[in-house]
């Protein structure tokens, strides 16, 4: 048990200007953290505390599903990320290391740089190690700090230079084994959010940069989120914004008849969808085609998508461009023959139709019976346009953003849209670092294949974060007993009275003997103070022994998260906290 | 539990050729930690266990002696370093972080360096957060990971880039408590020493560069040892090379009457001791005054030793200069009129006495009662030199190199000589920092005073190493118990076999249950290989099950440490192994 007085707590009145959110807020009235610079904190013993229990179920769950606990390097060769796939991306957010010495030529020196996850690490280790499919599967974990040279950190923890992430990475035999340790880390993961008290959901992600074949986030919803998600509970389907589609074009519908021949018309100085939409024309936003064009890798491609709905960029990842950017009005005349504002793709309208990588249609155009688009000539647009019969279209996917309302793609119930904080993230890999990195091994009938690797990541100090964002009031942070940093808070209204004292000293030792880690506040400060204090940083439970109801023969118990106070006679006291800790160490 | 085939341990046959010394190779072959790079590991799932164990022991040691646990950050803006006092020399180890992106402006971005050891941070911190004396004493502790850039990182986790260290900083209100704090600390790494196995000697330390008051080293006695631990193990005096001292000069030594006069000889071309001790000369050693030039601050100075003795130049720091150094002949000729061979320090014959930062003596050279010395003339020595009558000091002190044999400071005992490899160091470092960085606390009667440090540290990870360096034979590591990746291995000889693998898993919760950590030797292997791979990874008792012994109702115990076989029936086998691991956990 810890007392007030030897450990340390330095709870703050007001929060720094810098702190914009509540969770930060918190986490610095508190004291869990301070601040050394930009996205840099000390943890705070109390701080530390929650972190290491954090850190202590993550383990613990990963280990059930048979995952391996190592530590990398912080530093890293610059060879190795040459040698793998992202370098010229990611160098862009990382961090290099060299001598500091004022008079050392830097050439000499070797370079390294600070490591913000380990695939570059970890494939050419086990590369080494596992040569045969005797040793396969494997799935290795580290719980470590990571660097992220972020050029604005702000949200406290949640976007730092440095944080904590257990990051790990599985290694299978085939694509069988790699979906079969992929969730099985999924349900470590829900495990683990489950054990720490925090609503953590996992939704279908984009697999963007890491270029694997499948992908889940787990979101802590939360109105400062940065990120939406897209979900019907009922369901049971949740996606982020990049990934969430609907089921708002029936599978079986019908191409729509064309209803007369195309038609053009003037539209002097219509160049927008709302211009349209407007007197003289009155074309409702649903019956327009909306032509975008992008560069992909180099060359000019058309996404062709309703006029009411936007354009979901992520989506334009299923195309397999490397890099894809929106196209210059310079690059798209050549090749359109008008300016943005009059783009369309009718058949036989485009001026240099094989310039183009493409024409790629969104699947909810199919809606439009008889739309309008632009003429590829300026001022001009066509209308009574049928998609089928009309346009020039290489494919059609999905590329729009869903909307709340829509019909989820699962049992076709209305989406809802909600915040929230990403705390983790599992890929399926594939194959991609194993073959850069010549991570194969040897079947049993000595043939070579490349492992098909996952990889895993829990922001363990954003989770932290996450975690008093979703679990405060105005009077503090309210800890889920299996993170705080103490569960029980004996607050020693006369701490210099021998015999209360003694009381409070056997109650901890009783409570921590049934499983709860005991703090006395023995501070000579009036009770005010202390309950405030003890408000503050969130114990469960505090245990108040003192003053007119100990000379009664009664001492309090109250919990964070409720409003009425238990009054407990002495004599039965131990019983009861004893119970109340196995109760809730057992939950 | 964990078994081998889901746990992940590869053993080597033969270790690397960068593998020097036994700890070395052992690190490697028993799978301990990989190389990354020069100076950078990672450890293995099962020398990561070793790390936790001892970190473990660490901080519950620590936290006996009222230390309390934070986290600093890494990355360390480099104003901090700029602001403290030992920035010059400390940049040349050091690492500094900066943008690795391709195309950005380094001169922009913010600069930091990765942390060595954390004065610079943490007291800072404490002067914002610690104000009153109310709050103090204070010692903060973290165990976490150090950067070095070592130019020739060498004997693995010995000399590494990335290192992990527990660092402690004491504040007190005065030196007096600073004094109490200092001994807390002493008696704390004393515990935690012998918990984790590891004898590990408490020697008097120079305080060099940190530049407290006073200082110990905690030295693990090893061949391999980087430095020397002068002894007596009887009277308990231990000092390191640079500290050792020892009574060679009674206390009550009377001065030396004058022989004669002094009277100046030809030396033509003697310019070393060992030319005056031959013929014609035959002048001994012990007889002769060795006067040497140093600098100090850009002044010159003379110490003047034995002719028999080695100058300690760490013992030059009790002089208080901030730079000390040889003097180049072209800095002593103007100065004493001579060039080095001849040079002395006779009254009057110093050319230019005015120019000389002092005048400092051994205390050795008063055994000397009719010494020859050099006359600062080319060619020239005197003899018949007494000290007092005829040597201009300014000031004796302790300069010269101890010798094993001599007596000891404390009780006269002959001094011994062994190597030691520093695994930790305590300081008192006084009010350096608090000074530098403004960490002030207000007295009771509202005067302001700078808090007065003490600073500590233990090499984690090269304890690691310490403990195999201390603790191996020819087949491999032979753990503590204590820090034993897993205190117990059950060795299956027939894993396919229903029933042995019931039994070991039977065995293996018994013990567990009672506090060890058990892994069951699973693989499909012959006997000899297991066994072999046991004694390399150095687990303290294995359990033998299956083969004849098992079919005649008998398992077997071998103690890594010890060459007999313990044979043991079935039946009593859970309560036998449940008594063992009760009796190695309570020792």
């Amino acid at each position: 048990m810890k007392t007030w007085s030897k450990f340390y707590i330095s709870t703050l009145r007001d929060s720094p200007a810098d702190a914009e959110i509540a969770s930060h807020k918190l986490l610095m009235r508190a004291g869990l953290v301070r601040k050394l610079g930009g996205g840099l904190y000390t943890y705070m013993p109390l701080g530390l505390r929650v972190m290491q229990k954090i850190s202590k179920i993550c383990r613990e769950e990963l280990e059930v599903s048979d995952a391996i606990e190592l530590w990398m390097p912080h530093l890293h060769p610059v060879d190795n990320w040459e040698q793998g796939p992202r370098w010229a991306a990611a160098r862009e957010i990382m961090f290099r290391a060299d001598n500091a010495g004022a008079n050392k030529g830097r050439s000499r020196e070797p370079e390294f740089v600070l490591g913000p996850t380990h695939e570059e690490i970890i494939t050419p280790l086990v590369k080494n190690e596992i040569t045969s499919y005797r040793d396969l599967p494997k799935n290795f974990y580290q719980i470590a700090t990571k660097f992220r040279n972020e050029i604005r950190p702000r949200f406290g923890l949640m976007r730092a230079r440095e944080f904590v992430m257990m990051d790990a990475y599985s290694f299978d035999a085939n694509d069988e084994g790699a979906t079969k340790s992929y969730f099985a880390m999924k349900d470590a993961y829900k495990r683990f959010f489950k054990r720490i008290g925090v609503t953590a959901i996992a939704v279908e992600a984009d697999t963007g940069v890491m270029g694997g074949s499948f992908s889940h986030e787990f979101m802590v919803p939360a109105e400062i989120g940065d990120d939406d998600v897209i979900y019907n509970e009922a369901s049971g389907y949740a996606a982020n914004r990049e990934k969430a589609t609907s089921a708002l074009v029936p599978a079986d519908l019908a191409d729509a008849a064309p209803i007369g021949a195309i038609e053009e018309f003037a539209t002097p100085g219509a160049t927008t969808i709302a211009a349209l939409e407007a007197a003289p024309y009155n074309v409702k936003g649903s019956e327009q085609f909306k032509t975008l064009v992008y560069m992909g890798d180099g060359k000019p491609f058309l996404v062709i998508i309703r006029g009411n709905d936007e354009l979901e960029e992520a989506k334009l990842g299923s195309l397999g461009f490397t890099l894809t950017r929106a196209a210059t009005a310079e690059e798209i005349e050549p090749v359109l023959g008008a300016k943005p504002g009059s783009l369309g793709a009718i058949k036989g309208s485009i001026k240099d139709q094989a310039a183009l990588a493409g024409i790629f249609a969104d699947h909810a155009i199919r809606l439009i019976g008889n739309g309008t688009t632009g003429a590829n000539k300026d001022g001009f647009h066509v209308r009574n346009v049928n998609v089928t019969r009309d346009l020039a279209i290489t494919k059609f996917g999905d590329f729009r953003r869903v909307r709340p309302g829509e019909p989820d793609p699962k049992n076709g119930q209305p989406l809802s849209v909600k915040r929230g904080i990403e705390v983790g993230h599992i890929f399926k890999l594939g194959t991609k670092y194993s073959e850069k990195f010549g991570a194969v091994y040897t079947d049993d009938a000595k043939q070579n294949h490349p492992m098909v690797m996952g990889c895993y990541g829990i922001g363990i100090s954003r989770t932290l974060q996450a975690v008093i964002e979703q679990s405060h009031d105005n009077d503090g942070i309210i800890w889920p007993w299996a993170v705080a940093p103490f569960q029980i808070i004996v607050t020693l209204l006369d701490p210099s009275v021998a015999e209360p004292a003694a009381l409070a000293k056997q109650l901890a030792e009783v409570a921590e003997k049934a499983g709860a880690d005991v703090i006395i506040d023995d501070r000579e400060e009036r009770p005010g103070v202390k309950f405030k204090d003890a408000d503050l940083i969130g114990i469960p439970l505090r245990i108040t022994i003192g003053g007119k109801g100990l000379a009664a023969g009664i001492i309090e118990l109250k919990w964070r998260s409720k409003k009425d106070v238990i009054k407990v006679p002495v004599a039965e006291a131990a019983e009861q906290i004893a119970a109340i800790v196995r109760e809730m160490q057992s939950a």
